[in-house]
């Protein structure tokens, strides 16, 4: 079969590169699978697109839109995954390592979408923070919000998890409102370009909101400015030319970097060799070394034994490394893959070649490994290779030099404060993984590595059945580090997302800020017009809208009769001296819950009508005593909105509960569910 | 008198500089006031002692005596204010121009320690966000954590605000843990060295906290990690030079810059010669343009007016400009100040005839000003410049070139569209401001604009008298923005504080989770021995002690007569068929209140004791319908706590109430103040 010709998704259109080709070689057999090239795209005009065309399409979806959107993408990924693995093996991977990439990567925009329906409203702009008072009358507040940017979200990915890798850059980005160019690495073009195609025929997206290009990017970060956002997944060679590219610097352009990472596991100080721990941790340093032939940012490659442990643990690893069969990924007995290219595997081979200065190999050898199967002899094969370096806190290559692929270094340690140390000459990393059961190891450990890592895996009997392990990056949570690794942080659900938004401080009025955040500003108009607010349907209930109820007087047979009805006998409702030696009550007071249910009585309209249910309560804050006499009544003021499907919507309420005397005794916000 | 010898605070000892002396003029009468120099200083060591030293004691701290002591030097600085403002009179700055520099630097500390207090734990981590759940089953859980980087941060500051600027950086991350090297701007040094005089003689901070450079950097740069922070403000061109440091590239240290802005303020399109907006529009354009002489990273350089009233506007500026006397800021009759040196002076000169390429001088000129008073001729003074461009959509340069003096253009628009896309073409700035009273004209401009700003303020006639202005940067709103000005973000309350921090995914098992953060995980081991947990006093009370109680089965009198009792006769609980019709309901249900009550009635144990009050609720969810006949019980576990002061402290209990099926009707997080 001939190599297929990728092509660019160019302004809407899908086009092959003009000249200039550049073969990719399939890493199993050597034959070449595909060419690329972007020769004859203009990339000032690639990015005008995405800007004039894209950006605006996208902002014009509200943030429960483009979730749905990446829903739909993710489906459709997944019911074309079939396809996607059978070009997955051309790259190295076993049918195991390419899960994460194409069903990781689809799930990634499944529960992305889902946190943000659960967790942004259904606009355009995110509210950061509570109402900030800026003066003591209240005419002048601030609010903090969070806005699209108004450039391209370049996204420059990695060739180990052309999918997978894409999709967590993509999906923020697309979240946010921005248009995206998206740039994979040469090796493994032809996956990223096979998923763009299955995304691109949904129509679920926009003209202009998805560009792509196959070969080299030519001038295109030429053309970016401080609206623009560029994610960069690879080297830290490649990041410092780009990091310091002129236009970046000059406009300040934010550049998210993901980059080298000598993650490092630890096995706890009281681990005993037949405790769960100590077969978990081994069996865990095997699968990460060998998943994906290594070739995972977030690997382990430097593993942290206590001393007196480490040969039972070299031995329990080369049992383990011992048993992994290596060849085509599409032969069933295969265990481990090829690496990408011939290429990386002489540049890992060169690699190790350094780590032997200060470590010894004790498992595996760079020599070609013998394969199961056959017709796969000329693939970038290597074994599995353990190292171990005795003196770890002298070492400096074990801690800075990083082998692609399945390789990983066996050091000793003394104490949990030379392992702490152990962790941090890693000089910064992706993730660090921990197996204890003991709450003070794990409490010492976490805290004093934590600076150095995005990410730290706790393992243990208790979640391992349940655990994802050290090497599985979730969209739930950060992917980044510090230093070494690059100092970007992505995913983390909604915090991902807001990398493509710019925050602002807005400050004025009550009114004004109403009118801009969509959510009533305590000092803001009200609106106490008939009917009562319960009246009104999801869709009508405007902002703003009030009731300022009659009053009732709570009286101490009230407190009395409360207290024997629930059985909320509390001496500060009950025993008047007991409560004044309270250093906040001048006395017997009404309960909280007293005061919550008459301000229901107070508020609620009882007929039936578009208000289904009292869902809960966020903030609420009881100010002031309520003693035997108080009259109370209640400002309860339509908040905010948020649709939940076409059947009903939540609707937030800003309750104030005052005394005869104007002071505010518990302020709250209710949660109610109204029909649409 | 000679001139001062200033000194560098170098590992806790004042030092002088040894050779190689640079002079500070003054900026009134072209007389050297102070010499700098910072040779002799071994910046390795500098910055070891800060890693060292300075970083174990503050991270020793915990965030509430940060907050104290913060609070202290504030207070040191505002006991020894007027020694401030007579050195401040030489940097050409009027007590007015001092005031924010002075006043306004001690008011952002007090403001951080006031949030710090209130926002933060009693401890040295910042949780963030919600425990994420990463399994089905709930033993495998993920917590987001702030940690204290492990390095130092290096201040580079500008010479405009040499108090506030450096304090505004200084506050966020002594809070963070971090300790600081100090960098101001030669030619105002000599204020930032007497501050840092007053606040090294508090003796509050730890050794090794706070050093200062007088002079120049010399090679400080280079020793920096991934651990240590630069926080920059200055001129596009030096942050340029920086951020491309090839060790801040290799080491992906994060640089925090803050740059050249300009900044926009608009009037609304809707606005009359007579309404208020305009004259308060008019008076702040002015005083922006003269206070500080105009040397401000947020004074307004663009005056966008709607092209019907540019000539009302500008008869109104000039007449307001015409009343600015300059002269010796110890004058009592002088308006407007010096600039900081003959230098800065020539430098604005000379951009004033860049932006004459594309605008008018409509007002004041580059000669020399007449002075009021005498004695100041040799000074660096100025007249206010205003500038009129008539075609600024497609002008150029005065969108992008800063004179950094009493300079500011005039530009007419003829829609809102049109007023937005100039504000964008400022490249991103770190303020602008609107002047209108009509909420959506404040709707459209804001969200057009706020992606290419900081801060926006929107000033009109409700919120003016309590206005704080367009040109001030507030402690509880981020200062920064996006592309020219920098792309960097301070403030913003504890926001301002995580910059100097890591953020960090922990994973593990509820009982590992809890250990870490001191705050009680779902699912995590509970303690349910006696004596109830309401027995304890604020220091006994663990983690995880519990209360499950007994049960209390709700009957349908038991709604009717919390009804009657209440007054809440909503149908939901009094009305069988509508109760069903609803979405939610099987049929008539208990009242959500009721249910807190009645789990108060079990779970409270009455008797006077530690717990002094119950003064709030957070994140009540109601999840299932509680129908008449149902059994509810409770468990009531300590979540976390947070000491207050010596007398009592906050703890947080997480309840759940649930049914005798096992399924929870309602979670929520209890807050109760309780006895040391």
């Amino acid at each position: 079969m001939p190599p297929r010709t990728l092509s660019n998704y160019y302004k809407d259109d899908w086009k092959s590169g003009e000249a200039d080709f550049v073969d990719i070689i399939s890493a199993v057999n050597g034959k070449p699978v595909a060419r690329t090239s972007s020769a004859g795209i203009d990339f000032a005009d690639m990015v005008r697109h995405g800007r004039n065309v894209g950006g605006p399409a996208l902002r014009a979806m509200t943030f429960h839109e483009r979730a749905a959107m990446l829903k739909g993408l993710a489906q459709a990924l997944m019911d074309r995954k079939d396809d996607l693995y059978a070009v997955s093996r051309d790259t190295g991977a076993t049918d195991r390592d390419a899960w994460p990439d194409i069903e990781g990567g689809a799930g990634t925009l499944f529960s992305l979408a889902s946190k943000a329906k659960r967790e942004l409203p259904n606009s355009t702009i995110i509210l950061d923070g509570p109402i900030e008072g800026l003066s003591k009358g209240g005419t002048f507040v601030g609010q903090h919000i969070h806005t699209s940017k108004l450039g391209v979200a370049v996204q420059i990915n990695a060739y180990n998890f052309p999918i997978w890798g894409m999709l967590e850059k993509l999906g923020p980005a697309l979240m946010a409102g921005m248009p995206v160019i998206i740039k994979p690495a040469t090796p493994t073009a032809q996956l990223a370009e096979s998923a763009v195609q299955i995304m691109v025929a949904t129509g679920l997206l926009p003209k202009g909101a998805v560009q792509l290009v196959v070969g080299s990017a030519g001038d295109l970060l030429s053309h970016l400015t401080g609206q623009d956002v560029v994610s960069f997944t690879g080297s830290a060679a490649t990041a410092a030319k780009l990091k310091t590219h002129p236009t970046i610097i000059e406009h300040s352009v934010p550049f998210i970097a993901e980059q080298d990472s000598l993650n490092a596991s630890m096995l706890g100080p009281e681990v005993a060799p037949d405790d769960e721990e100590f077969q978990l941790f081994v069996k865990e340093v095997s699968r990460e070394m060998t998943v994906k032939a290594g070739q995972k940012c977030t690997a382990i490659r430097r593993i942290l034994v206590p001393s007196s442990l480490v040969d039972a643990v070299q031995d329990a690893l080369v049992q383990q490394l011992s048993g992994i069969s290596i060849g085509d990924p599409a032969d069933k007995a295969t265990k481990m893959g090829a690496l990408v290219s011939a290429a990386q595997r002489a540049d890992v081979v060169s690699r190790v070649g350094e780590l032997e200065d200060e470590a010894e190999i004790v498992h595996g050898s760079l020599d070609e490994p013998t394969l199961v199967g056959d017709g796969a002899q000329t693939g970038a094969f290597m074994s599995p290779v353990l190292l171990r370096c005795s003196s770890p806190l002298s070492a400096e290559k074990v801690h800075s030099v990083e082998a692609f692929g399945p390789v990983a270094t066996l050091m000793p340690y003394d104490s949990v404060a030379d392992a702490i140390e152990l962790c941090r000459l890693g000089g910064g990393s992706l993730v660090m993984s921990l197996f204890t059961h003991n709450k003070s190891v794990a409490r010492e450990v976490v805290l004093g590595t934590a600076p150095f890592h995005g990410r730290i895996a706790i393992i243990n009997r208790d979640c391992a059945r349940e655990s994802t392990g050290h090497g599985s990056p979730l969209p739930v949570l950060v992917h980044g580090g510090p230093g070494r690794a690059g100092g970007g942080e992505e995913m983390g659900g909604v915090r991902g997302i807001k990398h493509y938004m710019q925050r602002t401080a807005i400050q004025g009025s009550p009114d004004i800020l109403t009118a801009i955040t969509e959510s009533w500003v305590t000092g803001a108009k009200t609106d106490t017009s008939t009917p009562h607010p319960f009246r009104y349907k999801f869709g009508d209930l405007e902002i703003g809208k009030t009731i300022e109820t009659g009053s009732r007087t709570v009286s101490l047979e009230d407190i009395e009769h409360f207290a024997e009805f629930t059985g909320d006998n509390f001496y500060a409702h009950m025993d008047e001296e007991a409560a004044a030696a309270n250093p906040f009550f001048p006395g017997r007071v009404a309960h909280g819950y007293l005061i919550l249910s008459f301000a229901a009585g107070l508020f609620v309209d009882p007929e039936p009508g578009p208000v289904l249910a009292n869902y809960g309560l966020d903030d609420l804050r009881f100010l002031a005593p309520v003693t035997p006499g108080e009259t109370l009544t209640v400002r309860l003021t339509a908040k905010s909105k948020k649709k939940r499907n076409d059947e009903y919507g939540e609707v937030n309420w800003d309750v104030e509960v005052t005394r005869a005397d104007g002071k505010a005794v518990a302020t709250y916000t209710l949660l109610t569910m109204n029909a649409i």
